[in-house]
């Protein structure tokens, strides 16, 4: 947050009035989730920007008759998604947008899968670069590398391959020596691949230096695997993937 | 390890006798797959037992003209189960033995399986019970407490249902707000059910001490989730599915 | 918390009457610290009840004319000691109260630090116990052996020693090979030893039942190191501190 | 490791041949902690360099007359400092070297006690940057953000500040409300002060894009303790401390 944000804050700005929010009852979707995708759409579309202050629990709750558990809920989720921050005393506003190309290139509603789809990433794949480190064979580190260099290879030809991204973290999975690591990877890469494609193509039409973050992140990550250091991997590990998650609702990064 | 197991490695006895190892080559199971395989059924057979040392690492070389690296995963993956010990310059002794009941309920390939799916869901359920903590509604926390006291319930009444374990931890999932923790749980669960049905016979058939320290652990999860305490869920979530997955091979605790 | 402390919450039992709270502004001790420090002795002294409500954040404003962070901060210590609840849109409640009996034995001021060296010790300890899974040399791992059953011989005999507890975990410092945690501990350690020799006595008077946990969990960690697994060792030591800190405000564990 | 590193190791390089360890009895430095730190020693000075192998352990043994478990407790240590790195069936190689420079600026067991202080540094600044991220309050907050911005000016008027540095810390530490994290953390900083200088120092002269770096991942942190998540807040300030050892012993990446 900008000191300029920080000051809209400290004036306490009243709740955004474009907002529309209308859930839709009878549907199979709950409430909590019909409701968290009605504010995160309206983040992404703009209704709703950075430093926007969001209407008060007892305010939402009223306008759509839901409870307060609810209306919590999907508060929670959002901040967990990195996209709102609860401020003592004065409310919720919002901290961060997903970039506005998102709007042309995807339904919304898949950012929202892809975000919940990383955070249980990050568990995973933390555990499976601790595992990968401390069991893998020469042979699985040689994968590792190569998958490594191709990623980097298409980086510097000025491609971002999701195929490659993807083969980079199974072949860490595959290291563990545990198929229910890549069993489960393969599942959740499978349901979020469409997605990934996009993000990674917001890397190429980002900036270069992203790109080269995400470069450097895998370095860091396969260091710690070759050098057999357990801890080192999951952390490098459970910080790429969790800045990977925070860079794309971080307008301001890219 | 007893003192007098201990006192018996430092007799460093001999690689055990009875060991048959045949890897069929050309079937798709991967060689490390095929020695691990065999030497934990040599385990749980008894045709090595608890103090055993295994053949070194050269001699399995040797023996199955397989490499080094090949052996040397299969000896990590027996180590990560908790079924052998490294003694450094005496060799690798067996110092776990799964309950020899397994034998007449299972194929004893199911067991490895079942460990390496523990091992997933210690890290997966782990994160699941933080999240839990820290989301879930007086609504989900009342659905956990349900399960956990039906649980209970019925081991009052002698009964140790998978149902109800299985229902307890689905609830925590659930608590996360983020459907793929469920998703993936389920995966797992159905992967191992016949398995897990399994573990909890042997708990039931064993020591109604056993039975109390599950539902003492269960306890302890629920404690810290309604606490809203993220860490303490997370902790006492591994701690259970850790023990859980330790006891299946210690033959002495029950 | 017990159904019919459940049923006492869903009345929304107004803010307890008896509660004193007195601030003395002018003291280098901060309003955060002192305003923590005066409910947690309420709750200890009995003021405070199981299931009683907390006054509100606003009501605990205006009446000690602090602000709302410093209210939120004192909260937030007492909900990490786990002694409150906070009960979505029904206010915060008293969930667990230390064991009566402390007041006899030290001033109550100990118990708040007591609590604050228990929570640095769990990421302390368990880092310190993962490293000497992994890096134990035969020599330490029978120092570790030999202290464990020191104090499990005390108990036979009916004695919580405090300085064989010690022991144990200055065992397990010392095979990190970094003598850091060694150094960190015992500067702990002698903060807190007045105390700790307290809540030893409090397992002595308290049931066996408990003194045997205590056993069973270094157990555990001995387990785990000998069989040089450090991410067990870590879940188990850290669920072990863990659950020292939370017994010792579980009045009804006991 | 580069290409021609990795083709050096297939050539399995005989032991270098400059090595002198001489171990001094009757010191009261541990026999583990002397060959430690001589070892150390030669890869910083040169004896030793990248993809050069170390003698075998046996060897070791035999030249020095210790015995095995001092042998391998000092490889650990080496290993764990990311220094060397064990090949299956060929040895261990020297896989990183400490700047050289090191060597007129300090004496060379700084270094190791150094790299100790950071290994403690990152579960206990971890564990304080989650509690940090959950219980600070805005006043808190603000503390840290200027903490920050007094760096990052340091930083773009071509100083990279100790001062600043450790206040950066020292205010996360500040933000738990445990006064035992800011007290671990000044006793452990005091004693490795001198050589922080030093490794800032190191940043200074050493390239531009290394101390943009640090800025990155301090923002990082901030970033999460800002949005109150606890578990992104440990994994930036673990990614951060782990990565801050590791650029100390890779001379490549400067």
């Amino acid at each position: 947050m900008s000191r300029k944000q920080a000051a809209k804050l400290q004036k306490a700005a009243p709740a955004a009035e474009g907002v529309e929010l209308v859930l839709e009852r009878g549907q199979r979707v709950r409430l909590a989730d019909q409701l968290y995708g009605q504010i995160f759409e309206q983040i992404v579309e703009g209704g709703l920007n950075v430093g926007d202050k969001l209407p008060s629990e007892h305010e939402i709750c009223d306008r759509f008759g839901v409870s307060r558990p609810v209306v919590r809920e999907a508060l929670l989720r959002l901040r967990a998604d990195g996209l709102v921050t609860a401020h003592q005393g004065l409310g919720t506003f919002v901290s961060h947008q997903p970039a506005p190309r998102l709007k042309t290139f995807s339904d919304v509603k898949n950012v929202s899968a892809y975000l919940r789809a990383q955070e249980v990433r990050v568990a995973l794949e933390g555990d499976a670069a601790r595992l990968a480190a401390m069991r893998r064979t020469d042979e699985e580190l040689r994968h590792i590398t190569e998958a490594h260099a191709a990623f980097v290879d298409e980086l510097e030809r000025g491609h971002v391959s999701q195929e490659a991204d993807l083969a980079f973290h199974a072949s860490i999975a595959q290291a563990t020596g545990n198929d229910y690591y890549l069993g489960v990877l393969e599942s959740i890469h499978e349901s979020i691949s469409g997605f990934m494609r996009l993000t990674l193509s917001l890397t190429r039409t980002g900036s270069r230096q992203r790109a080269q973050r995400v470069a450097d992140e895998h370095a860091a990550i396969l260091s710690a695997i070759r050098e057999q250091d357990g801890e080192r991997a999951r952390v490098t590990m459970q910080f790429h993937l969790g800045q990977a998650r925070h860079r794309l609702v971080d307008r301001e990064r890219d």
